[in-house]
């Protein structure tokens, strides 16, 4: 995925040395991302999260059904029938796909008031099957029509919705909602709201309390949702924060000895590549971390300011560390004119990626095979290339072992 | 790599069943291209073949030589060296980077002829380096002041221009010249010229007769053209051939059982994408290889036929097996009236593009890992994420061995 590519190399020039990522040395092969749909070969993020969830591949917009709507089991029930803790941390909404289908079963991921009312109302033995939530999605949990917040917390579980707070916690049972709906991506956050790697240690620090061990998913969920606006600014923040996160998975996992880590993607948004049209000899055949280094928040956010009323040759010049062009700023000025706040964000990232030599081919996703990395015991499972529905079968797998 | 999903889903779509690549199951891991180069981090296919080939990173454009002009010993050498055959088998010119990195040495990539003389110079105890020379180059061998085919002939070498010829082939000592630059693509070339799989079953005849063994190189080398211009019909075509070539050089080593197989590439071309702008939820969330399996020949091929006076209606329906829009054809048309050949094959590549769903961001390389398969004894070196320089060092490990 060129974006590990573009994060590794952003990473060694903010270091000013080349270096890794988190998770390179741990590759293992890739897999394969494509649902089973009558209609599209390219997966969305429900069939995709479905397949690793249950080991079956089905449509797109599934949350953890097959092609005949039938509920499929998912490894987060079978790790609960084991008596195993379960937390989800992401950076979305935790009703979007990749959590839903991991917790729940609907025929759509677009209905997030009824997958918010599954995270309470579904059951394993009696039991909710999600001991650590913690994510976005506020609109969905609290509504005038039902409070899951409110009934969570009389079945015992802590609520928190700032970063403080969440550092706090004492509890087992946990939900964190830190967004309306996603969290913003991690180079806007404000202070209140948690990284994923303050999520990801408060979870660890619940999960590992069960001396039946845990299943924990960690999605550094806005990757996806700057790669759909094409933000190479956003999606770098993101992967920073997905790293840091990670990187707290693999210090708890070196540290117990006993827990397998897994990294992979869905699937790939945007058709992103690392280096683009515009590359000469003078300028060099590379991608250019330098541009994005100097971004101190997404051109989303710029875009925002700007139609907040603020000018916008101030805006760039207080959220951009670098020197634009006259011809940048007017491009920005005139887009700006036309108050279209999505033209006005795109005039911002075109600065970005014509400066970095950041490629895109489109809003949606695409279909190549993403890398995997595992480690711990049982990582030798995941070698080679593999069906994304072998996450699955290879989890399920390990917990008829134990 | 996305054209490799793109080459999966177009055989699968061929043969009306889902399947895998030739070397699919035969994933270890991938590589990391990055050059030694104080300008770029993007390679070329120079520094990106001497990486590969001596186990030392350099820069952009050069020839087995590192960044102070010193000339790197390749796994070629090490291989005569130990009076192993070699063979290089490739479908650009045999003077172009990968080939000659593996094969010469010089400052430049560009330095064509000079390229050419030292395949014939550059000896080891005495004899040529290279046994079996199939590729296309007959310009930069055969010139007014140097006949190269002529001197090697009267070092035993046999010499065929044809795939007849070539078929025929007995000697163990063999020149074959199919093309003045590069061959043709595969799905425009004449009877005449043999398929990267011709190529490969007659060195492989040849160099399974040394006793000590042999070293191959063989270069899938169009797919790289055929993406520079973004023409996806061609890169399939040669994605194609590749893989027929690969495969005749699998059953090979799963019959000897002695002979380890390493596929990978040496870079990325063109910022291809699986899926691009245009996919709706009416198109389907997919990438289409009906209108590639269409196509008879290359854009390019049908530009020159529109270029050489033929008329574009008529060439289109020749060469295209689908019922095009008027707008599609009247985009050729007009791109005709300009008498712009690169524009006509450009508006050629459009209609494929647009209908399969088929993304470009550059007429360059792009700096993403690539995967990395190995198949037969030592294969367990080439495991993880490695660096291209890895490719050399564990052949040398290797040959030490023996
Ligand atoms: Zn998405
Ligand atoms: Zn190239």
């Amino acid at each position: 995925m060129p974006m590990i590519n573009s994060y590794r190399t952003l990473k060694s020039e903010k270091l000013n040395t080349p270096v890794q990522t988190a998770w390179d040395s741990y590759l293992t092969g890739m897999q394969m991302t494509h649902p089973n749909d009558p209609r599209d070969n390219i997966t969305d993020s429900s069939a995709a999260a479905t397949a690793m969830a249950t080991g079956t591949k089905t449509y797109n917009d599934a949350i953890a059904v097959d092609n005949n709507h039938q509920q499929l089991k998912s490894v987060t029930e079978a790790a609960k029938e084991k008596k195993k803790s379960v937390g989800f941390v992401v950076t979305s909404d935790l009703t979007d796909a990749t959590p839903a289908a991991f917790g729940v079963h609907n025929v759509s991921r677009k209905n997030y008031t009824e997958i918010a009312d599954q995270y309470y109302d579904e059951r394993i033995n009696g039991s909710h099957k999600v001991d650590v939530l913690l994510g976005g999605g506020a609109k969905y949990f609290i509504r005038n029509d039902r409070n899951l917040a409110e009934e969570f917390q009389k079945d015992g579980y802590h609520y928190v919705t700032t970063k403080q707070d969440l550092k706090k916690n004492q509890h087992d049972k946990l939900l964190g909602l830190f967004g309306e709906v996603e969290l913003d991506k991690s180079i806007d956050r404000e202070n209140s709201t948690p990284s994923l790697k303050d999520m990801t240690e408060a979870a660890l620090t619940q999960l590992q309390k069960n001396e039946n061990g845990f299943f924990m998913l960690l999605e550094g969920s806005n990757i996806d949702n700057a790669a759909h606006e094409n933000d190479v600014v956003g999606a770098l923040s993101e992967m920073e924060d997905f790293e840091k996160g990670v990187q707290a998975a693999l210090d708890f996992a070196k540290k117990d000895k006993e827990t397998l880590v897994i990294i992979t993607a869905d699937h790939s948004t945007g058709g992103f590549s690392y280096g683009a049209e515009g590359m000469t000899r003078e300028t060099g055949y590379k991608w250019d971390p330098s541009p994005i280094i100097a971004a101190k928040k997404t051109p989303g956010y710029m875009a925002e300011k700007i139609a907040e009323g603020q000018d916008a040759e101030k805006v760039l010049s207080t959220y951009i560390d670098m020197k634009l062009t006259e011809n940048e700023i007017n491009q920005v000025k005139n887009a700006t004119s036309q108050s279209n706040t999505a033209a006005v964000q795109k005039s911002i990232q075109l600065i970005f990626d014509k400066r970095s030599f950041s490629g895109w081919t489109t809003l949606a996703h695409t279909g190549e095979d993403v890398p995997v990395y595992a480690y711990g015991p049982g990582k030798e499972k995941w070698k080679g290339l593999i069906d994304n529905t072998q996450q699955a079968k290879n989890i399920f797998a390990i917990l008829e072992q134990k």
